[in-house]
C-alpha cells in the first residue's frame, strides 16, 4: 500500500516506520540490549532493579511508578500496570526543547507522542543486562540532536535519572531547556489514599525549595487522617539536581505550556496544592558534536535531620562524583548476589546467558538470598529464636551465648544437636538467614503487595524473608541449588507449616505463618487451601537433599525435630463435602484467638500445635509425610483425580471455576511421583520402622483396607457405583481422622509402623493412581488435566475438560510413562491446538472462542417445549 | 512581551490566546450558557444533570465519567476528579478526521491536545441552562470547519451523543471520519474494581457486534471474583449509532493511530482483552455551507431481552425521531421538578435567575423532592408502613386498605389522627414521599457514594431517599419552603432519628437510619458524633413551622408522637472524657445486635428505643427539645462555647483538629438562637404544663440547680478555678442521665413540667451564654469563632484561635447583637484577611502561610538549654 501524504497545517507528517530490532551495545564499557525503534512496538512493561530496597516498573512509553520499599514509600503514583501507561505523558520524565538557530526557534518534546510525527525521530530502549539501568534514547533527524534520559538507583541517594543532550548536526545551536520529572508525589502518602483519594491529597500537596541550595521538598501540609486529630507531615520526599547549577528550578508542571510558547518561566519557592515537579530551566549553547549533561536525584521519606546532612554532604563535594560512585557499587554489590546465586554463566550464546542471568536474580527477589553464604550471624540467629519461643531461648540461652559471633551453618546444627533439646533443634533446622526476599505483586498482579525488608528502623541491617508459600518454595528449589547445604532446613520449614490436616498455610515468613481470615467488610476476603503444594513443591527438596545429601532424609524418618501448624480452618466432614462442596471450610474463631494469645506469650511457635505440656508437639518426618499422603489419598476418585474439595483451586488461578466439582489429575500425577520417591527411601530402610501418632496408624490404617478391599476393581472396568463406593470410603476415613483431631488433638501416643508396611502400602495405592492416570488417555494421545465430577444416587459420573498444558508436563513427570510413551505425548503436544508456531513454544490450554453475548444463557427448544408456561409465553 | 515565533518542524506554531468570553445564546430554541474560549482556562469540572438516573461529571478538557444510578453502573471509569483531567485523551469522545481537497489531505484531531498550535482554532463550550446538555465546539480556522459533540441523556436510551460537522468554507471536502467513543466499560463492574485491579478487568473485557445490526455489546468474559467460583456475565452495556448507516463499526481503539497515518480501518465483529471502543469510519462529502450529524448512544447494564428489543425497536423505527422526542422529554419533566420546588424565575438578571435553577434543582438532588405534590399513594404509603412496623401496619391494616388509593397528606394526617394510634399517627407524620433525592458524593468528594435509586428491579418507580444528616436537613430547608405543608413531617422524621443522649446518627433514608461502626480492617473507619445539627438544623424548620402553620408546633408540645433512636454508642463518663476528650466514645456491639435483631423482626423501627411493653417507646416535642438543649448545655464551657467532645468536629470537617480540646462558640450562637424561639414558643403557651420522662426531669433540674448556683458569677471575671467547677457540675449531669438511661433504658415514669419552669430556665442559662458570647469579641470586632480549652490542677484555660468567617456568621444569627453592633462585625469583616476584594467575597479563614518544612519541629533553643542531655549531644 502506498504511504499517503498527510498535512498537519503546513506540515507534511512523518509517517515512516522505525525498523525494529535488539542486540547487545557497550556504553561506558557496560552491556546494555537495546531494542531499537521500540515506540514501533505496543507499549510494554519493565522491571528496573536494585541490590537495595528500590522498586521501579515503567512503560516503555514513559509512565513510571518508583520508590523505596514498598508502595506506601512511592517517589511517582503505585497504580496498575494499565494506569502506568495511562500516565505516559502526566508522570516521570518530562522534556521540552526550545531549539534556536539564527532566527528559527524549534519546540522539540522528545518522548512525547504529543507532537508525533512532525519530526522524523528514531527511538532506542537500552537496558542494562544487569537489569539496574535503563536508557531512553530520541534522535530528531530533522533537528541532528539527541535526546536521551536514564534512570539509575543508588543506595545512598536513591532514584537518580541522568538526562544527555547531543548535537549531532555541524552548526551550534542555542538551546531554552526545560526537563525534569513531574507528578512527584509527597512523603507521608499510601498506596490506597493516592488510589482513592488522589483529589484530596491533591489539596494537600505542598512543594518548597529549601533555600539556598538546589534541593527541593515534596510533602503534604499535613497526613491525611479520616479522624479527628491532628497531624503533622514530618518527613518529605527530596529532589535534587547536579550538572546544570544555574537553571532555575520550577516546582509545578503547570509552566511547561508556558515555556513551550516561548515565555520565561519564573522560579518557584513554595508551591501549594499542586503535583510535585522538579524541572530544571535554562539556555545553554550546545556546540556542533557536543554533548551536555545533567542529574535530577530523588530519594523518599527524609526527615529534617537526614535533609541537613544531606545538604551539607552536597556543599562539601562533588556531587557527580558521588553519585558516579554509589551507582557503581550497587551494581558491583548486585553482580555480587548473581554470582552467588549462580547467575552468571559464559557461553557464546550471549541471550541466554543473560536470560539466566535475570531468572536467577528474579529468583533471589522473591524467596532471598543468603545473607554471607554459610556464616550465619550469632545475634541474628539469637533474635530468631527469642522472637520464635522464648522459653527455648531461655532455657538455651547460654548455649547460644556461647557460640561464636559467626559460626557455619554446618557447626550450628552439629553443636545444637548435642544439646539434646529437639526444640532448639528445630529452630536451627528451621532459620534461614536470608535477605533481599520479597513478596510477589507488582503493578501487574495487584492482589499482592511487596514490600522489600532489608533495613530496621533504625537503618541497620534486617534479615528477612516472606512469600506466599506457592511462591517461595519454588524459589528455594531453585536456591537450594547454589546452597545445598541448606535444603533440609528449607524442608523443615516446610513441613513445619504444614497443618495436621495435611494442608498448608497462606504465607510463610521468617517470623512463622499466615493465614487468612474471613472480614464480612471485604467481598474479596475468603479463605481456603490450595491442595497440590504439599506434593510437588515438597518432592523437589526432597530429591535435592537425597543427591547432594545421601543419608540426610534417613536420619530425619524417625528424627522428632518437625512440627504441625495450628491453622484455625476446620474442614467439614465427609458428608457435608458431598452436600456443598463449595463451602467446606469453617473458620475457627475461638482456635485462632487461642493461637494469637500463644503467640503474645511465647512468640511465633505459638502458631504450632502444642503437647499436653504446652510445649511444640513434636513428631519424626516419617509422621509428616504419611499426613500429606493420606490426605491426598483420601480425596481421591478413581479414574478422575484429586477432588478438588477445599475452596481454592490448584496453583493455576485460571481453574477457579474447577473447585468444588473439579478434580485433578496433575496433582495425581506428581502424587505418583512423590510415592515412587518415597517408597524408594523406605525400601533403603527396610528393616527400620517409625513411631507415628496413634491417630496417623488409625488414618493409615482405615485408607490402607479400602484399597485392599478394592483391589479387585483393578482388574475390572469400574462402574460410576463403584467408583462412590470407593470415595465413600476413603473419604470418610479423612472425616474420621480430622474430626478426631479437631476435636481432642493428638493423645500424644505413639505406635511404630515398619518400613515394610510403607512399601507395601506405597505399592498397593500406586497401582489404584497408575490405573487412573491410564484411564485419561485421550483419543489424541494427550491426557487429562482435571475432570469434573458428579455426585447422583447411582454414583460418582467423570465429565471431561478441554486439553491442557499442565495435564501433559505432569503425566510426563509422573514416573509412569514408557519412553515410546513420552514421544507420544510430546507428539501429540506438537500437534495439538496448545502449539503456538509463531514462538515455537506452548500455551497453557488452547486459544477457545468464547460463545458470543447472543450465545449464552440460552434455554433449548426441545427443553422449552416441555414447559406448559414457557410454551404459552413463547406463543 | 513581544510573542516569540515557534516552528514545528515546517510548521509554524499558532500561540495565539483566544479570547474568553461568557453569555446566553440560543440554539434550535434552547437556551444555553457559552463559555467562548474555554481553554485558555484551566481544565474545570462540570456535572450534567438528569430528570432520571443518569449520572455524568466532565472535564471541560474532555475526560468524562457518565452511566445510571451509581458508580457501579457506569460507562466510563468512575474516577476522582483528577484522573478524570488526566483522562481527557484516553476516555470519552475521539475525533479523528482526514480532510481531502484535491490532492491534499490534513490530519485534524479536534479538542485533543495532541497537535496543540498546529492550527489555529477557537473552541467554546455550551451548557444547557437546565444542565441536562453540553456541546463542545471547535472551529478550525484554517480548515474552515467547525466541529461539535454534545452529551444529552433519555430515560428511554441512555446516553446520547450527538456530532455535528460543519463545512464554514467555500470549497467542498471529502472528509475521512474516525469519530466515537473511547474506554467504554464492560457490564458487571463495580467502581472499586476498576480502580484496584483495572489491569485484570481490560484482560476480561469482551467487545462484540450484534451481528447484523449496528449495535455494540460491551461485557466481561467473566464476572471477576476472587472466590473459587464460575460466574457469567448475563448483561452487556449497549452501544449503537444513528445518522451514519454504512460507517464501518470499530470496536478497539488501537485503530486510531493507523487511521491518523492514513492506512484502512477494519471493522471489527469480536475483540477480546481491549478496553471497549465504538468507533465511526466513514469518508463523506460535505459540501460548503453543509453539515452533516450523526448519534452514538450508549446505555448500561442490558440482558439479552431488552438487547433484543432494542434490535427489534431500531429496525423498525426512525431512530433519531426517537431519540429527539425522548430528549425533550426529559428535558420537560425536568422543567416541571425545577418548577415544583420554586427552581424557576423571570427577572431581567439572566444570570441570576438561571443561578436560582441550578442552584433549586441541585438541591432537589440532594434531599429529594415530593412525587406528587401533597398527594400519596396508598400503595406507598403501606409499603413504607410495612417495613417500619410490621405490628403496626398488621393492626391497621384495614384502616389503611380502607383509604383511597391518592390522599392529600392533610387528609391523611386527619384520618389517622381519628384512629387513636400515636404509632400510626407517627409513622403518617414521617412518611416523606420522595424521589430523586440520593447522598452526597462525586469525583470532587470521593468519601460518599451517590445512588440515585428511582426505579425498583423490575423497573417499576421507587419512591426513596437517603443523606447524610448533616445535608439531607439543610435540604430540606429550602424545600419546605416549596412544600409547607411537610415542614412538620421533616421536623418529625428529624426528632424521631436523634437519640436519647442528645445527638444523631450519621445518616438517615426512607427505611430509618445507619450508624457508622467500627471496621477493624479499615483504617479509615471511625466513629463519632457531629454536635451541632441538633440545634441549627432544627430550629430552621420549626420557624418555617411556626410561620406557615402558627399552632402546630404548639399541639406537637404534648403530643405523644415522638421517639428516640437507639444507635448503639456509648459516651463515656464525665471524669474520662476530661481525661481524653480523644476516646469518648464505646461501641456497643451488644446493642447494636439487639437492634438488628428487633428490625429483621418488626422492621426499622427496631432501631428505636422500645418500652416496656416491645413498642416503641414515645415520648412528645418538649421533651426531644429538651434533651438536646440539656446536652449542649451539659457541654457549655463558660467563655469558650459548647465543648466538642464526641469524635467529630462541626460542620466544618477542617476543624478536624479542634476536635477533643475544642469548645464551638458557633454552636453557642445558635443554642443562642434555639432557646430564645423556645422561650416565645413556651411563652405562648404559658398556661401549659408537659408530660416529660422522670429521668430528663433530673436531669433539667441538675442543670438548672446548677446555673442558679453559680449565677451570681454573671457578676463577675470568670476565674479558670471557677469555670472549672461550673464545667465539672454541668458535665457532671449529662454524665449521670447518660448513665441511667445506657444502664436501665426509661423507667416509663413521666412528670410534670411547667412552660413557666422552662422559661425561667431558658432565661437563666441564655444569661450565661450571652456573657459568653460578649466576652468572644476580639479587639478587631469580630468574634472567636472555636477556642481552645485546657483542663488542668487550677482550672480550665482557654486559648484563642484566629478568624474564621462561620464565627461571624453565627455571632449575627445569635439574636444577640443590637443593630450597631451587627455593623461593627459586618465592617470588621469586610476589613479583615477574609475578604476577598477579587472575588468580592468572603474566605473561611485567612489564607495562611503554612510553616517551612525546615520550620516545623523545632526545639526552642532556651528548651535546649534547660536539657543537659541535648545541650551535651549539641556540642
Amino acid at each position: 500500500m502506498e504511504e499517503r501524504k498527510i498535512l498537519l497545517g503546513n506540515c507534511i507528517l512523518n509517517n515512516e516506520k522505525n525498523s525494529l530490532s535488539g542486540g547487545f551495545v557497550k556504553i561506558n564499557g557496560e552491556t546494555f540490549y537495546r531494542i531499537a525503534g521500540y515506540n514501533e512496538m505496543d507499549p510494554f512493561f519493565i522491571t528496573i532493579v536494585s541490590n537495595s530496597d528500590h522498586w521501579m516498573f515503567l512503560s516503555s512509553n514513559g509512565g513510571i511508578t518508583a520508590g523505596r520499599k514498598n508502595p506506601d514509600n512511592a517517589l511517582f503514583p503505585y497504580y496498575t500496570v494499565d494506569k502506568i501507561q495511562d500516565s505516559g505523558e502526566i508522570t516521570g520524565s518530562k522534556s521540552t526543547f526550545l531549539v534556536n538557530r539564527g532566527k528559527d526557534t524549534w519546540l522539540w518534546e522528545p518522548f512525547s507522542d504529543s507532537y508525533s510525527g512532525v519530526y522524523k525521530i528514531q527511538r532506542n530502549l537500552y537496558k542494562s543486562i544487569y537489569g539496574n539501568k535503563i536508557i531512553f534514547e530520541e534522535i530528531n533527524e530533522q533537528l541532528k540532536l539527541t535526546f536521551s534520559y536514564s534512570w539509575m538507583n543508588s543506595e545512598r541517594f536513591g532514584i537518580i535519572r541522568k538526562s544527555v543532550l547531543t548535537n549531532c548536526g555541524e552548526t551550534d545551536y542555542n538551546i531554552s531547556i526545560l526537563d525534569g520529572i513531574i507528578n512527584i508525589l509527597p512523603a507521608g502518602l499510601t498506596r490506597t489514599l493516592q488510589l482513592t483519594l488522589s483529589n484530596l491529597v491533591d489539596a494537600y500537596k505542598k512543594n518548597e525549595r529549601l533555600l539556598n541550595t538546589r534541593i527541593a521538598l515534596y510533602m503534604l501540609s499535613s497526613i491525611l487522617v479520616d479522624r479527628a486529630e491532628p497531624s503533622e507531615a514530618l518527613t518529605a520526599n527530596v529532589v535534587w539536581s547536579a550538572g546544570m547549577p544555574d537553571a532555575k528550578i520550577i516546582l509545578s508542571a503547570r509552566n511547561i505550556d508556558s515555556f513551550r510558547k516561548g515565555h520565561q518561566v519564573r522560579e518557584d519557592s513554595d508551591v501549594r496544592a499542586e503535583r510535585g515537579a522538579y524541572l530544571l530551566n535554562a539556555d545553554i549553547n550546545l556546540e556542533a558534536g557536543k554533548a551536555n549533561s545533567w542529574y535530577i536525584i530523588a530519594d523518599v521519606n527524609k526527615d529534617a535531620g537526614q535533609i541537613a546532612s544531606l545538604d551539607h554532604l552536597l556543599k562539601g563535594s562533588n556531587s557527580i562524583e558521588l553519585l558516579d560512585t554509589d551507582v557503581k557499587e550497587g551494581t558491583n554489590e548486585l553482580i555480587k548476589i548473581i554470582a552467588a546465586a549462580d547467575g552468571l554463566q559464559l557461553t557464546a550464546d550471549k541471550l541466554s546467558i543473560n536470560r539466566h542471568l535475570s531468572n536467577v536474580f528474579f529468583n533471589v527477589m522473591r524467596g532471598g538470598i543468603f545473607d554471607n553464604n554459610y556464616s550465619i550471624s550469632k545475634d541474628d540467629l539469637i533474635d530468631f529464636i527469642k522472637k520464635a519461643n522464648s522459653s527455648v531461648y531461655l532455657r538455651k540461652r547460654s548455649f547460644l551465648e556461647s557460640i561464636d559471633m559467626q559460626i557455619s551453618m554446618q557447626t550450628l546444627l552439629e553443636k545444637a544437636a548435642l544439646e539434646d533439646d529437639p526444640h532448639l533443634l528445630r529452630l536451627c533446622y528451621e532459620y534461614l538467614p536470608l535477605v533481599l526476599s520479597r513478596r510477589h505483586g507488582d503493578p501487574s498482579r495487584p492482589w499482592n503487595i511487596f514490600s522489600i525488608e532489608l533495613k530496621k528502623e533504625n537503618g541497620s541491617k534486617s534479615l528477612n524473608y516472606q512469600g506466599n508459600w506457592r511462591d517461595i518454595f519454588q524459589n528455594w528449589e531453585a536456591l537450594s541449588l547454589s546452597y545445598p547445604l541448606y535444603v533440609e532446613s528449607m524442608i523443615c520449614k516446610f513441613l513445619n507449616a504444614s497443618t495436621a490436616d495435611g494442608y498448608n498455610p497462606y504465607r510463610i515468613t521468617r517470623g512463622g505463618i499466615d493465614w487468612e481470615s474471613p472480614d464480612p467488610h471485604d467481598p474479596w476476603a475468603s479463605i481456603g487451601y490450595w491442595g497440590d503444594h504439599q506434593v510437588i513443591y515438597l518432592l523437589k527438596l526432597l530429591e535435592i537433599s537425597k543427591k547432594y545429601h545421601p543419608g540426610e532424609l534417613n536420619k530425619m524418618l524417625s528424627e522428632n525435630i518437625f512440627a504441625y501448624a495450628d491453622v484455625p480452618y476446620r474442614i467439614k466432614p465427609y458428608k457435608d463435602l458431598v452436600k456443598d462442596p463449595f463451602e467446606t471450610i469453617e473458620f475457627d474463631y475461638q482456635a485462632e484467638k487461642a493461637a494469637l494469645g500463644r503467640v503474645k506469650s511465647i512468640g511465633s511457635d505459638g502458631k504450632l500445635i502444642q503437647d499436653s505440656n504446652d510445649e511444640v508437639l513434636l513428631v519424626n518426618f516419617t509422621e509428616k509425610i504419611l499426613v500429606s499422603i493420606l490426605t491426598k489419598l483420601s480425596n481421591f476418585i478413581p479414574e478422575a483425580g484429586i477432588w478438588m474439595n477445599t475452596q481454592r483451586p490448584e496453583w493455576n488461578d485460571a481453574n477457579n471455576a474447577l473447585v468444588g466439582f473439579g478434580s485433578s489429575m496433575v496433582t495425581l500425577c506428581y502424587l505418583r511421583k512423590l510415592q515412587h520417591f518415597l517408597r524408594e527411601l523406605f525400601i533403603e530402610n527396610s528393616d527400620s520402622k517409625f513411631k507415628v501418632s496413634e491417630e496417623i496408624i488409625s488414618f493409615f490404617k482405615s485408607i490402607n483396607d479400602t484399597f485392599i478391599h478394592y483391589k479387585p476393581s483393578l482388574e475390572r472396568e469400574i462402574s460410576d457405583k463403584e467408583r462412590k463406593s470407593i470415595i465413600d470410603a476413603l473419604g470418610t476415613a479423612g472425616s474420621e481422622y480430622r474430626e478426631k483431631i479437631y476435636k481432642a488433638g493428638f493423645s500424644g501416643e505413639k505406635n511404630f509402623i515398619s518400613a515394610n508396611e510403607l512399601v507395601k502400602f506405597l505399592d498397593l495405592s500406586m497401582e489404584f493412581i497408575d490405573k487412573s492416570i491410564r484411564r485419561n488417555k485421550r483419543s489424541d494421545n494427550l491426557y487429562h488435566a482435571y475432570n469434573l465430577i458428579s455426585f447422583n444416587d447411582n454414583g460418582v459420573t467423570i465429565r471431561r475438560l478441554y486439553e491442557m498444558l499442565e495435564g501433559q508436563v505432569a503425566v510426563l513427570s509422573s514416573g509412569l510413562m514408557q519412553p515410546n510413551e513420552v514421544n507420544e505425548v510430546l507428539d501429540a503436544l506438537k500437534s495439538s491446538a496448545m502449539f503456538r508456531e509463531d514462538q515455537y513454544s506452548y500455551m497453557l490450554y488452547p486459544d477457545r472462542q468464547l460463545p458470543r453475548f447472543t450465545e449464552k444463557n440460552i434455554i433449548p427448544s426441545s427443553l422449552v417445549a416441555t414447559s406448559k408456561l414457557l410454551t404459552d409465553l413463547v406463543r
